[in-house]
């Protein structure tokens, strides 16, 4: 094992650990990601092959949140028009679309969600190109899909996803730049990210002990972001409902502006994620907003430091802007897991919820 | 002026007169829809004339609620793919998509929400054939785009949409029917569907008047639902949201089994639209999960009956399947109006809220 897969730092056992485990393997899971360009370039001279395909990516729960990420990648780097694609349109309300010319990528951590496999077995016979972005190469998912692309970050055992979420992040910034051209700069970029993140893992635990205990007694929160970085507004919510238990709730900065600004008071925090990029002036208003409703702010990205809040967590500048998100989630990872802690519950495995979904 | 132009029921003035009042114009104003079939048929020919033309919709707030349901009823009644588009892609970040062959419904009450009108803008520019869907046709909104779809409903007074949303939802209605060659049925099923709505709204109030006294002091809810009603889900949490300062959250069926079931507890009340169609077997599930969790569950839509809920809102079935979403979202309506009133708001000018949100 290079020095590169050891994770950077190993908690005690017990409750939580193997969340912990998970996310401090993340510097040495996506280096590996890096190293994977014959699969990414034969996927990306398929979609080139398509002409100008519409990007269809689908899946539920972490999978999604990815997916919302994978609209503004494929819409920068490659000029290409990508969508969170309707599951339940196809499958439950059996829609028949003409999905000629469309390149569909399903992401599932298991490659075994039933509803996103039925998606794409219809997708194929209707036409589409599909891949399969998964962590299970031997799956029933991998097998409906034309291609696969491994996520290869080892078996995630903890149910709240981790590597396997800023993976498919990785993946979704790979592919549209080996579309683009720009298979080798994103490769390198994503090599200095994981670099990044070994190095600054360590470190961040201090800011998120006593935010984490700022938090415990707090039901609900709402997370504003904007652009690329409300992928990681919707996984932070995520992280932190279903292993702390708080109904966070993620909006971007406009609909924030729309009508939850109305439903602020000061003992609702408002987590605002401030990406370095054209977005930002939305978040900083929408910020100022929440603090003249009396909401207490917390600031997270790597432009915190330009809004002041009740605690900021800066995050070390990505080798590439559209990188970012690879390491902005990981405070709210961190966070879940010392929250999950100190409120006594187990991350490794909430209550009630199961790793694959299963939705009659 | 028609009898059926005349309100159902006339509220007493004072705090949340003009939402009550829109809230009762809306058979007339869905009836009135129904009668434009050459503005309908005009750019249905022109969709057709793309082939078969990605639909891009464009809105905010209520708009893009109703945007959701845009995605169902292209899909499944002209077989289009329709998607809820990113303003910020191309707005505030700069992303060069070619939008040839694209059509593009903004939607917008006033014409005048600024990155609206920026994006259509620019999609024109770009290749795309751009309708604006508006309740003022002498609007930017309106002279930027290649066509007008005008909503038609009067002046709305109060802050919180009401019959420009349900406007909106008959016109995502009849635009994919003129597509597909089904305009005359769909113009007739909302005909019949505006009657049903003008003579059951003297009879909603009764169940909403207990229901808003039960929920005066709650501050969280959420609000679950599938498919086409999805849309509903959303705009019942934004009506909650603006006028009645409970942080509500739409969530799919799915999305509630994938973390928010772990933040759920007695005190958090779970309102399941159910609609009588593909997806029922979804909510019902979600339904059981939420009370296993011990939530308390109001139901509403027209399969209500078939789910036992604390509160039961039955819908009157709609002439066609695709419109119940305009008739289920009024006890939704009709409920923030008694709630509002009931914790001393006022729904027609809710605090820090305007009616055409700008964000820089």
């Amino acid at each position: 094992m290079s020095p590169a897969a050891q994770p950077a730092q190993m908690p005690s056992p017990g409750a939580g650990a193997l969340f912990l485990v998970e996310i401090h393997e993340q510097p040495a899971a996506l280096a590996r990601l890096a190293s994977r360009a014959a699969d990414l370039e034969a996927v990306a001279a398929a979609i080139r092959r398509l002409g100008r395909p519409l990007i269809r990516i689908i899946g539920h729960g972490s999978s999604d949140n990815a997916a919302s990420f994978g609209v503004y990648s494929f819409g920068l780097i490659a000029g290409l028009t990508a969508l969170r694609d309707s599951i339940s349109l196809p499958v439950y309300y059996g829609a028949e679309i003409d999905l000629r010319g469309s390149c569909v990528l399903a992401l599932s951590q298991s490659g075994r969600t039933p509803d996103v496999v039925e998606y794409v077995r219809r997708a194929v016979t209707q036409g589409a190109y599909a891949v399969a972005i998964t962590n299970e190469v031997d799956s029933p998912l991998a097998e409906v899909a034309d291609a696969v692309l491994p996520l290869s970050v080892g078996a995630e055992r903890a149910l709240a996803a981790t590597k396997t979420y800023t993976a498919q992040i990785a993946t979704l910034a790979l592919l549209p730049a080996y579309v683009a051209g720009q298979g080798e700069l994103y490769s390198e970029g994503l090599i200095a990210t994981a670099e990044t993140l070994r190095a600054w893992l360590p470190d961040v635990g201090a800011t998120l002990t006593l935010l984490a205990s700022q938090l415990c007694y707090t039901g609900r929160m709402l997370i504003v972001a904007r652009g690329p970085e409300f992928a990681t507004a919707r996984e932070l919510a995520l992280k932190l409902l279903e292993t702390c238990r708080i109904a966070a709730q993620p909006l971007t900065a406009t609909e924030l502006a729309h009508g939850p600004v109305a439903a602020l008071d000061p003992l609702f925090p408002v987590w605002a994620i401030a990406g370095a990029d054209a977005g930002l002036q939305t978040v900083v208003e929408a910020v100022a907003r929440a603090r003249a409703a009396g909401a207490t702010v917390i600031v997270s990205g790597e432009a915190a430091s330009s809004l002041a809040g009740a605690a900021t967590i800066p995050v070390p500048r990505a080798a590439l802007p559209l990188l970012a998100p690879v390491l902005s989630i990981v405070p709210g990872q961190l966070l879940a897991s010392a929250l999950a802690r100190a409120k006594g519950l187990d991350p490794d495995r909430p209550a009630g919820l199961a790793k694959i979904t299963v939705v009659p």
